[in-house]
């Protein structure tokens, strides 16, 4: 950490912020110049209060330089980690596909899906049970009605599950679900981030609407710092001034967080731009970037024209995605496998 | 609500679209044109879910005409709603000052600072007990204690409180608070939302992060769909671009809010900056823009040179700033009154 | 375009603002329903002031259904555009790599750097001659010296050359220059988009750090308006919250276009991210997400510490994107091909 | 500037890099910890390119601690610079009105606006001549002969003019025009800057639609490098996620301002919302936020329905704005004098 002191400051308080720099366990370096003066804090700062320091009158600024995540940061842990979902491995060199439906609807309607979407080629089933809406006055999913339908779907095609988990109220109906997702509007719902933090179950955080990578990272921390260190990564679109997707997918973020964290990343196409069309080309994106694993929402009922999700592919289309990405995965060094 | 029909449409697909829109018991007016058909759907579309309608076939793009949101709205309420907090009124030409400690840390401080900010003008006393950090190592506030802490002060000055609740986990401690505070990341948390809308408690919603106007309009209407109309809105500061503060406080929310809702909206301009010396020229601009109250962080204690947040006023600045205000308030058509 | 007219309009300034629509040609339907009434304009409306609607006081909101560009738009040129530069066509199943140094520094600097990327498959060499920087004091490009050098290194490889303009005044100095780039940064210039518009030469036309893909169209059309019909987008990040990288390559940008417009789309890796190690995953995502092009920093300089550009490749990492992006033409459905 | 450097660095290429860092006239500070190694640039260093910097090897990251902008900057100039436009200052306690139609129109038009604002307490004449427009098929503005209308009517009112000028080709029709403008579009037009800079004449430098303070101040930089010392800054809104307002009026750059450069700050609020009943409120906020000036469009034709601006407000509403300015004036220690 870099703390810039004004011109001329008032030695008695600089000589407190040393005094207390110290009394942290930080070594203090100070380089004196003619217009600035710079100290420079060693040592682990993880856990200093950044705002409290630009408070001080006599600081001008300050900078971290060191990240103030641990459990997730690559430089103490250089090894990819592998994240298992029921036996199928994210990371390191493995890739998965989840897909499923959008909202979960009804037995024979999961069912459908998770077949025609296994035997394309995924290996883990999404589905929403409780469903994250904008509106009071919009569905809410069928909640833990949904998380059996789920099971149901798990038992027949012995695809492990991963469903949102909205409230700490509900996470007893989780037991048998194979990986709790954490959805971008409570990336920063901290009391949520420790309880998944103090089960075994892998957790797929999304990234927040409009938050930084640092962010995400920190929020990783928060599950992690309570034991739990199988969290997988998922970007899914940041807000941005465009009017045209729901929200633009930073795919960037993939090459950044693999120099940063050794957890793996995979992506979501479907809800980042909100248009069934953009999904197969991100798709084939998203793998060019390095994304462990792709969720994708299949929807299996062309009859019914009123109910099939705007970011939903059908069977067949998601097919075509695989098939495609199949060609492209020698390339970024990855496989499917598992089980 | 309008649909734009794509050129040469199955016609088939476009009558089970008009049925299925009459089912709902909304009227369809057609207007086609050489390139274009337009639909107009005319009737209480706000239960219409529009991501559904887009996603057709035949859909070229949906646009919303009426506002998603009923009980928040000016349009069905045109008068102003005055939320009384422990006797002082927000909203309808009635203004008040919000002051106290950014968090609560010992009974000495919080009744000297409550103390200040009362004779200063201040008529509720804030203070945090759960803190909402963005790192699970920073403090993460006194939690239950702080509120005792709080209510203590409360009983020492006659003020009432608010204080923020961060989970449906611990809402029995806030019993006897004024007034619950749902901060910025939490406020599309769906499950507390309905958690306070099911209380009879003055609920102070902040706008997030990166949330429309409309969104944060949704998140009061999910209070107010549970049975509580007693929300104030506070805006706190958006993320954008700008690196030099946290947040860009966005006052020109202020005017378009009053014309679509009926909501007493307040400003808090310490957290927008995260810079102290902005607090004061922020407040009058608030007031200018037609604010019903200001949020502000106030701290007592000059000698301890690292306790002081760096957003936070000392009580006389504080003070200085109730003084301008209070030369203001009669152009903006607002009198500081209650109890 | 839809105007949604308030309630209970004053039916004077309603029959004024019907004449003035069909005054322009237009054709006017009207929806009247209990709490709304719609009125929609059938015809060419991209002449139409939407500002100037929005502001009548009988008017609640307007929407524009149709949209404002005509020369770039596919709907009436559902081909696709092939842009030739110096014989290497863009567009239409065609692939291309633009390569070169940031800014030309010297002849046998970019000799060099032309005979490298050439022999790894680049077919246009670019680089900066005039280079628009943020500070005064930073250099400013050799200028019209630096295109005579670019010229050079065209007689001696054969390569068409793409490069700057930041002035209308500087236009004679692009006189063999066979493609113009329209930086981001002069985006909306709209003088300078209407003086490319008069030449017959390729323009490579960037999106503008905070610009909508709408506004971007608007500057191409700028251009098409004068006559030149020969305009590539170029995508190459867009300003967002996140301080990591410089900008986000939003490559979603480029299947939305592909519905949009019929002009050839090309993106540029280097400058989004301003980290040379992003390069490589964001060509192939770029690839992968349907580009026609890509445009790459290389340097050429390895002992010389300080001169490499951060996002700059050496030619041998140039060579290895060449051979990935190789693997995957075929699957997007694209060729490297020309002259 | 910080410089901090990996671990275990190459010490050769350390060393070259200490002594460019030297070559330049600056003092090195090295302090080496365990995990960093920080190095300390002491001396001017605005001309130093941290982009190169950043691209070595060796370096992690690299923190510029002093501002790239020196005659812009309050740290060498700490008088508030007071600007006159023809007699009326602005800056250092002065405060004055621009005012004046969107475009202008015709000689009755202008003179009558004129008129009408001198009357209400606007000093300087505003009107658009050259218009940047999104759309080619837009209305482009009268051009020069808009500037002969705006002398006219500087003629028949003794109020000086500020006008925008948008290419360089322009300058000449310039010459009577009291104070030059230059756009939001064009605030990085790097050679339009350079242009004014060699002029003698006040400028009024838009911020642009999504760039930071610090560029903006680089550009204000890019005219005083020339020359010309007389900038005066105007905030006008900036582009973020919100889509109810065209831009968010970012009213905290004011006071943020006020420490970084001793340059006058004004405000237009018309543009920044786009809509008219937003100017009021805004005003008075960008009052209390501490501007020295507001720049507002007033249009003066009521009985044209379709001929008014969504943001323009009638001679009356603006002469309301004045008067409760007036108010707050005294407040913020602004005085409206001159001549």
């Amino acid at each position: 950490m870099i703390i810039v002191i004004k011109q001329n400051p008032d030695e008695k308080q600089l000589n407190n912020l040393v005094k207390w720099v110290r009394s942290l366990g930080l070594e203090v370096h100070m380089s004196r110049g003619e217009n600035t003066n710079i100290m420079g804090l060693i040592g682990d700062t993880s856990a200093v209060d950044i705002d409290l320091i630009r408070s001080l009158d006599i600081v001008e600024t300050v900078k971290r330089i060191q990240e103030p995540y641990k459990n997730a940061n690559r430089k103490f842990h250089p090894q990819d980690t592998v994240v298992s979902v029921g036996g199928y491995p994210i990371g390191g060199g493995h890739f998965q596909f989840m897909a499923g439906p959008c909202s979960v609807e009804s037995e024979e309607q999961v069912i459908a899906i998770a077949k025609a979407v296994k035997e394309a080629g995924a290996t883990i089933l999404r589905g929403g049970a409780f469903k994250p809406r904008t509106s009071p006055y919009a569905f809410q999913g069928l909640g833990e009605s949904g998380i059996q339908l789920l099971l149901e779907a798990k038992r027949e095609t012995g695809m492990p599950i991963v469903t949102e988990l909205m409230s700490v109220r509900h996470i007893d109906a989780f037991r048998d679900v194979d990986m709790i997702q954490i959805g971008a509007r409570n990336m920063q719902n901290f009391e949520l981030l420790k309880e998944v933090g103090r089960t075994d179950k892998p957790i797929l955080l999304k990234r927040g609407l409009a938050n930084t990578i640092q962010e995400w990272l920190m929020s990783a921390e928060y599950i992690m710092s309570e034991g739990n260190m199988n969290v997988v990564l998922c970007e899914r679109g940041i807000r941005t001034f465009e009017p045209y997707t729901r929200n633009t997918l930073d795919l960037s973020a993939i090459p950044l967080l693999r120099d940063l964290t050794h957890l793996p990343i995979i992506v979501d196409p479907s809800h980042a731009s909100g248009i069934s069309k953009l999904v197969a080309p991100m798709s084939l994106a998203a793998v060019g970037a390095g994304t462990d694993g792709l969720m994708i929402e299949v929807h299996n009922n062309p009859a019914c024209a009123l109910c099939d999700g705007p970011q939903a592919l059908t069977p067949e289309q998601f097919a075509d995605v695989v098939k495609n990405v199949d060609v492209l995965l020698p390339i970024v060094h990855r496989v499917r496998d598992g089980k």
